[in-house]
């Protein structure tokens, strides 16, 4: 029950941080469709670290290797294997320190939860490392959306208190997603941008970290996606949001603004142009009864501050039974908010393909 | 993959708001169970509509049939299955309106998702009374989570923009949420609950309708609960919540405040006390790697302004395709959220069980 | 885990012998789908028990209410669910034997499996007739299958050592499907069902009870449909008729007997003609690497016969701890395959609409 | 929905004949097990190709690499993967007869089903090679089940007309089962095992195929185990053993024997001994209403002649739509039966530590 997901794109995870890899079967995709290896490429550098100071000096050229699956350049229609060789593991560094839990991670409830037996190097199967194959099949699942139409995109709304504005929620067009994809870090105001990096450097230079907001589109959905009770686009998004190491809420179109308007103010009226049926507003977010109302389709997920920090903290040595503090070592970034935002994409992608297939 | 939800336990639900009736089977209950019909029924009158002015005035019983899976006071083991009949149907108010499409309700999206022949009576499966069910399956899954020592209660946070305080995060306790159960309106804060339902009845006045969120609590959770990576305790609770009608944004611990501090704040540090292990906060809402720590599991969840108003909105009708007004009629409630309050406890413990059972 | 199968066709059972009734909801059925009642009623009456002296006196009408999902004589997409009221109970018949475990029965492993906590009375949800929910289950999906043109079609293949012939896997059509439906004991020989007949109620008098074979053949099944390497048409089929109670073996096409043959003799030598493919012989029944090739789909299963009889066999009183004798008392029918037969059409009419949504 | 297979123990399996490589993910172990890799190896070899002159002279060593999952020899409760290098192929002995469908293979319906993308190259993902993963899972289950004193063994029943006798189905011990896993070919009776080891060796020569039974027993699970309705042992057995290429009839207990059976025969009385509940006989193979009652679980499963002969054969040339005729050379099996002995094997295993895990 724990790393398989999915009805119609099924998608089985496995791998840790300092195994020999990591990797992703992906179950359920249509046959002869053509992948562009380059583009999933792309996809999986916007995420590796090592690329600047922002991130971990942790070089990972994250290279998969498609396993099964993929025969002549195209899907054949069975499952569907990539697998992402571990290379650039200090593992030493965590030995050392195995019986420090970490504050904010998952050391020890992963303790807990495996009786002891996990691999905690690195975070092991918790680490964000596991995003990589995620981001793999995103990028197949964003190659398939888009033959249909559908473009996905997202900028960084906010790091630490520095935010830039929201998303047109009306008029996003597909223009600003792709000028945002081809940016380092994802931001529609650059000075904005400027603002939030030196947020990230001061952090770094105080052995300290900041989170940060993410809010993501998605563009030219058909009406009718999504399959509630159960199976609303909120539930089948924000199930895999919430499985990304790190975030801590996730809303929909006003979100939790929305919980202070009136009803005069939160309803998107509608009205029909030119056959299409459209809303003036869009508070709801694309989505109204867990289906999509072909208005774009809106949400932000919220990332905690990275929970590995030079700082000195409190914390148990699980060995001893005591208390004691602890200086995260190794090499960790200050920030991964800009390096999730492909991961959120990617979810977004699979989510709706998922949605879309049924 | 829409009415069905679940792993260990199993939910299969069914009905329409104006049809015979709504109900639920669960599966995978342990056999042996008593369960006191009383206390689920409590529940279920917690829910229950027409109880008072801030409500709609649409009497439901809400009387629940079981017709399966329960022996001598106990469960079998075998699908238990509830049934709850409609009584108090208007069903002609909602005849003469079927084709013009109710700003922020399902009716156009359900309309696209089912080719026109979902029952659009009152909403009809999207309807909010389909939550009746899901606080019988609750109210069930909350008895025997008792057994185990673990309560779930939890206080209406805010209406529209009046709101109380939250949740000690560390110290909440069971008196606490004993004492909001017992409460008609579930505010810690009376005088902070006169304002809110002040504001309900102001909106209610001006046929328009407020928002708010619910502040829940799960105390006494065994640490190690939840599966990474897709079965986080986060993925599997939100998953339900965003199945709720009008929730529109879900946070854990700090949630989207948390993307505001700093690493060396946000991370809940350890110590061990009496052979406990504890944090000295709660940013993570008892959640750390999507496993719980044993700390207290704190979640909100925001709804949106019930869309159903009596102001005149713009909209469009789909049988002549052209645009036009609508005031929604009928019988509906100013606010959802202090009767969305059992809902919301009832959908964690479902979650919290389906995750214990793992 | 039990009592939900299904993934594109979801199906939810519940109910026990001689509780309030037995019930089945069908999740994922597509909206606007015309069912036509009478025909249900039909398949139920095949199935009903006290038709004739062949089967147990026990009348039960096994008229169904469907209680969601049915909106305007069509489907709504969302779930049906369908109710059937148990009437003619003698309960009482049980309480007296309950700690007397009915060889042949579930009585001994429900015990066990469910800690003495199942419903004991007539079987409760171990009862054969839980496979009335199924019949309707079936009973929708033939419906939606023959509007695709498939059509499916059973014969007795064989009661105790008597036995008429196999369908021609080749040439078996659908005029022989459609007599046989109207007969009221299923067989292409009526001399040979003669003699089946008598045979049953030989072992009736002798209060014994006989077993049998049924083959089932589904015609003009697209090519291609079948999943593997998992959801093979036979996985997914037999997985359906080892859950009706009684089935003991499954085969498909020529079955036990290609382990016979050789390898020039079993394979099935395809051949064109007019565009469409064919094979000269149908060992496979049907089915190559768990999918569709077009031709006739052929299987067999193998009932026990009915564990209740009324001669004295020795077993043990559960509350006593000691080897007794038991006289199965109540109203029992002398061979259950005759009724089985829209059963078995129905799984088989389940199975085929699940794979052919998938 | 097709390569995934499990709820609490999940398979996620990958790979073609001819490509990189195959492999399966298992999701659901318990962590801290100590997996005995040599033992994994030699159940490995019990199914390899080019042991001997029965089986195709493909050389392949079929060594797996566990990619994840495993710790410090134990497994770690995360997903378990492992991939099994594809080495030994002659890939262009397919590519000139890719359009040629051999009679009773995959070609014809794989094509369907997968548009024509499927890789062709020796089955591809239909290929008998996919068991080797399964045996791997087996291979995992069956050190699991071991250690809580479950065993598991099975012979060749038949190969052609063939037949060694059944196993005693009441007495059938540990040791039986012990010396059959360690012999070449799998029989009691050895002398039957020469005859039938000719019997193969004949067909060979004549450019044909034989198939054959076989059965397997499960010893000393304990009472109670299985979930009906939709989950009796018989169900989830099947559908795994239905999943293994070439199966196309599985029976428990008496199987297709019972159907001819009295009542008064078939049924297996109980009796107390010694605080054990036992029966007489056992015709239900261990499982009555779908649940283990504690004496040995017993089926069989009927393979077909392997389909790949030297043999002229007619079929289609899919490119020109003509009908031909096809020698089918590359390196084939004369029969597959004895290298599924330890197939079958491992997919009871893998059935049952789902059925005893939930």
């Amino acid at each position: 029950m724990s790393g398989v997901w999915g009805n119609n794109i099924k998608l089985s995870i496995f791998g840790e941080s300092h195994g020999k890899g990591i990797g992703i079967t992906i179950d359920g995709l249509k046959p002869g469709i053509e992948i562009n290896l380059e583009d999933i490429n792309k996809e999986m550098k916007r995420r590796a670290p090592g690329k600047n100071k922002l991130s971990t000096p942790r070089k990972e050229k994250d290279e998969f290797e498609i396993l099964s699956g993929y025969f002549n350049n195209k899907t054949t229609g069975t499952p569907l294997c990539a697998f992402i060789k571990n290379s650039n593991q200090h593992s030493k560094d965590y030995e050392k320190t195995k019986n420090f839990m970490r504050p904010g991670h998952a050391d020890y409830t992963g303790k807990i939860r495996y009786d002891g037996f996990n691999d905690y190097r690195g975070g092991g199967h918790f680490s964000g490392r596991l995003t990589a194959p995620l981001v793999f099949a995103g990028a197949v699942a964003k190659q398939i959306l888009k033959k249909k139409g559908i473009i996905i995109g997202s900028h960084i709304k906010s790091i630490g208190n520095i935010e830039e504005g929201y998303f047109d929620e009306v008029n996003i067009n597909q223009q600003i997603l792709e000028e945002l994809k081809n940016k380092e870090f994802a931001v529609m105001d650059d000075k904005k941008g400027l603002e939030m990096q030196k947020k990230i450097l001061r952090a770094k230079e105080n052995m300290d970290s900041v989170g940060g907001v993410i809010e993501c589109a998605v563009l030219d959905l058909p009406q009718g996606i999504g399959s509630p009770f159960f199976y609303s686009i909120e539930s089948v998004l924000s199930h895999l949001l919430f499985s990304v190491p790190a975030v801590k809420g996730v809303e929909f179109g006003a979100g939790f603004n929305i919980a202070q308007m009136k009803g005069s103010e939160a309803n998107d009226e509608f009205y029909i142009e030119n056959n299409n049926v459209k809303t003036y507003t869009n508070n709801n977010g694309g989505i109204l009864g867990g289906i999509t109302n072909g208005m774009p389709l809106i949400f932000r997920a919220a990332f905690k501050p990275t929970p590995s920090i030079g700082k000195s903290q409190r914390t148990i040595n699980v060995e001893t039974n005591e208390n004691t503090t602890i200086e995260v070592e190794g090499r960790h970034d200050p920030c991964i908010v800009q390096r999730a935002v492909p991961v959120v994409e990617a979810v977004a992608a699979i989510g709706i393909l998922e949605c879309i297939e049924s």
